[in-house]
C-alpha cells in the first residue's frame, strides 16, 4: 500500500490529541448509563461498554468539532450520545444476529438474555435523545434522528438481501450505509454543526465520514475472506458461512460463468455448503479479481475522504484525519 | 359505578370531536412509515397500524393541544411521533413477551421473525425522533425522549422484578409508569408545551395523563382476574400463569398468613402451578379484598386525573377527557 511510517497509529494519535475531552465523555458515558430503578441496565451496558471499543465514533464527533475551532462543552454530550447510538445497535445486532462473541467477550444476549439486550438497547436510544437534547440544536437532533433511521433501515434491507445472490453493488452501498458509514457521517457532520461552520464545511465532514465509513466496511468485508482471527476478531469465513452478499461476492458473481454463477447459487443462495467450499470461494474471488477489485473500491473511497477534507481548516487534526482513511485501508496490506 | 349515559363513551366523543386532525394524522403515519429501501419495513409496521388500535395516544396529545388554544400543525407530528414510539414499543414486547397474538392477530415476530420486530421498532423509533425534530420545539424534544427512557426503564424493571414476591406497590406503580403512563403523560404535556400555555397548565395536562395510565394500568391488571376474553383480547389467568406482580397479587401477598405466602411462593415466584390453582388465587384475592382495594386505587387514580384538570381551560375536550377517566374504571363494573 506504501504507507509510511507517520501513519501507522492515527488512532493512536487521535487518542493522544483529544485525550481530555475524551474523559469527559467517558465520566458522561458512565454517569448517564446508570438507571435509579433498574439496576439491571448498567450491569449489561458496562459489560459492553467497558469492554472497550476503539471509541472510534466519540473521536470522531470530538476531531470535527475541534478542527471546525470549536471552543464549548456540547461535542462532550454529543459524543457521547453517538456512543449510545452505537452501543444501542450493538445490542440490537447481536440479538438479530444470534451473536455468542463480542470484542473477544461472550455477547450480552448470551450472558442475560435476548430480552435484556432489546430493553437495555431501547434504553441507550433513549439516552442519546436526552444528551442530543442537552446541546440544544435542533440541527443537530435532525442529523442524529436522520442517521438512527438509515441504520436500522440498512439493518433491514441487510436482513432481506441476505443469501440473495442478485444483490447489486447499490445495495451493498445501501446497507454498508446504514451498517457504518452513517453513524460516522452524523458524527463529524455534528461535529462540525456545533461549531458553527459555513454549510459547505459541513458537508465536507460529512462526506468524509460517509467515505471513511464506507472504506472500513469494505477492508472488514474484505479481512473476513483473507484476514486472521486476531486481526478481526472473527474467523476468516464467518460472512461465507452466514451468506452474507459482500462486495466481493457481489463483484465475482457478476463475472460468474455458468459453473461459478451454480456454485453460489448452491452456497450462498440456497446455504448447502460443503467442506472444502470455502477454500472454492477464495479460488474463484482471487481468479475473478473481486478481492484485488473490491480493494481498488475501499483505497477510491479512503481518497474520496481524504479530497473532502480539502475544504476543512488546516490543522493538525486534519492531518490524523486524512492519515486515518489512509490507515483504515492499510489494514490490508 | 354509578357512571351515567353519557359518559359511556368518552372514547367515541373524542374521535368525533378530533375527527379531522385524526385524519392527518393517520395519513402522516401512513406517510412516514414508508422506506423508499427497505420493503420490509412498511409489511411489518402496516400490520400492527392497521391493525387498528384505538388511538389513543395519539388522540391524547391532539386533545391536550386543541383544549390549550393550539392553532397551527406541529401537533399533527407530535401525534404521530407518539403513535410511533407506542408502536416500536409493542413490536419489542411482544419480542420481549414471546407474544402469539396482539390485537387479535398473531403478531409480528410470529409472521416474520424477531429480528424484523427488532429493527423495524428501532426503525419507527427513529422516526418518531424526526417528526419531533420537525415541530421545532426543543422542549417537546425532552418530553418525549425522557418518557422512552422512562418507558425502556420501566420495561427492564418488569423484567427483573418478575415472579420476585418481594415487589412492592411502589415498584409496581414504578413499571407501571414506564408500562403506561410515561408515554400517556408525555401525550398531553407535551400537546400542551406546544400551545404555548402556562407551566402550570403543562404540569396539570402531565398529571392528567399520569393519573390516566395508572388507573388504566391497574383496570387493565384487574380484568386479568376478572374480565372476559372478549372485553380485553386475553384470557383470564394469563398473568397469573406468566407469573407477573400485578397489584391485586402484591396487595394479597402483604396481607398473607402463613398458609397463603406458601402458595404465592410455589405458584409465583417458582411458578409451580397445578389445575385448580387459578381458582384458589382468585379465592385469596377476594377473600382479602385485595380485589376491591385495587380497585379503590384505580378509581383514586381516575379522580386525580379529574382533579388535575381543574387547572386546564373550560373546552368540550376538557369534559371528555375528564368523563375518560371515569370511562376507564367503569370497564370494571
Amino acid at each position: 500500500m506504501g504507507m509510511n511510517e507517520n501513519v501507522s497509529k492515527p488512532l493512536d494519535r487521535l487518542s493522544n490529541e483529544l485525550a481530555g475531552d475524551m474523559a469527559a465523555v467517558n465520566a458522561l458515558i458512565r454517569e448517564r448509563m446508570a438507571s435509579r430503578h433498574a439496576p439491571r441496565i448498567p450491569e449489561v451496558t458496562a459489560h459492553l461498554v467497558e469492554a472497550g471499543g476503539k471509541r472510534l465514533r466519540p473521536m470522531l464527533v470530538l476531531a470535527a468539532a475541534r478542527l471546525c475551532g470549536y471552543q464549548g462543552d456540547s461535542h462532550v454530550l454529543l459524543a457521547a450520545a453517538v456512543e449510545f447510538i452505537h452501543t444501542a445497535t450493538l445490542l440490537h445486532d447481536d440479538v438479530v444476529d444470534e451473536s455468542q462473541q463480542r470484542r473477544g467477550r461472550p455477547t450480552a444476549n448470551l450472558l442475560w438474555d435476548n430480552k435484556s439486550s432489546v430493553l437495555v438497547g431501547d434504553y441507550l436510544f433513549a439516552r442519546s435523545f436526552q444528551l442530543m437534547a442537552d446541546t440544544g440544536s435542533m440541527q443537530v437532533m435532525r442529523i442524529l434522528a436522520n442517521a438512527s433511521a438509515t441504520i436500522a433501515e440498512g439493518e433491514v434491507l441487510q436482513l432481506t438481501a441476505a443469501q440473495d445472490i442478485a444483490t447489486t453493488e447499490d445495495t451493498y452501498i445501501q446497507i454498508v450505509r446504514g451498517k457504518t458509514a452513517a453513524l460516522f457521517s452524523a458524527a463529524t457532520e455534528a461535529g462540525a454543526v456545533i461549531s458553527g461552520v459555513e454549510a459547505p464545511v459541513q458537508q465536507a465532514l460529512f462526506d468524509y465520514g460517509d467515505a471513511l465509513g464506507i472504506a472500513f466496511q469494505i477492508v472488514d468485508d474484505l479481512l473476513d475472506y483473507g484476514g486472521s482471527t486476531t486481526t478481526i476478531g472473527k474467523n476468516v469465513g464467518d460472512d461465507f458461512r452466514e451468506r452474507k452478499l459482500t462486495l466481493p461476492v457481489i463483484k465475482a458473481i457478476a463475472a460468474a460463468d455458468d459453473e461459478e454463477r451454480a456454485f453460489w447459487t448452491r452456497t450462498i443462495g440456497k446455504g448447502q455448503q460443503d467442506e472444502g467450499d470455502l477454500d472454492t470461494a477464495l479460488a474463484i474471488l482471487k481468479h475473478r479479481g473481486a478481492l484485488d477489485a473490491a480493494r481498488a473500491d475501499a483505497i477510491a473511497w479512503a481518497e474520496r475522504a481524504k479530497a473532502a477534507l480539502d475544504l476543512a481548516p488546516a490543522h493538525p487534526l486534519r492531518d490524523i484525519l486524512s492519515d486515518l482513511a489512509d490507515y483504515v485501508v492499510s489494514r490490508l496490506s
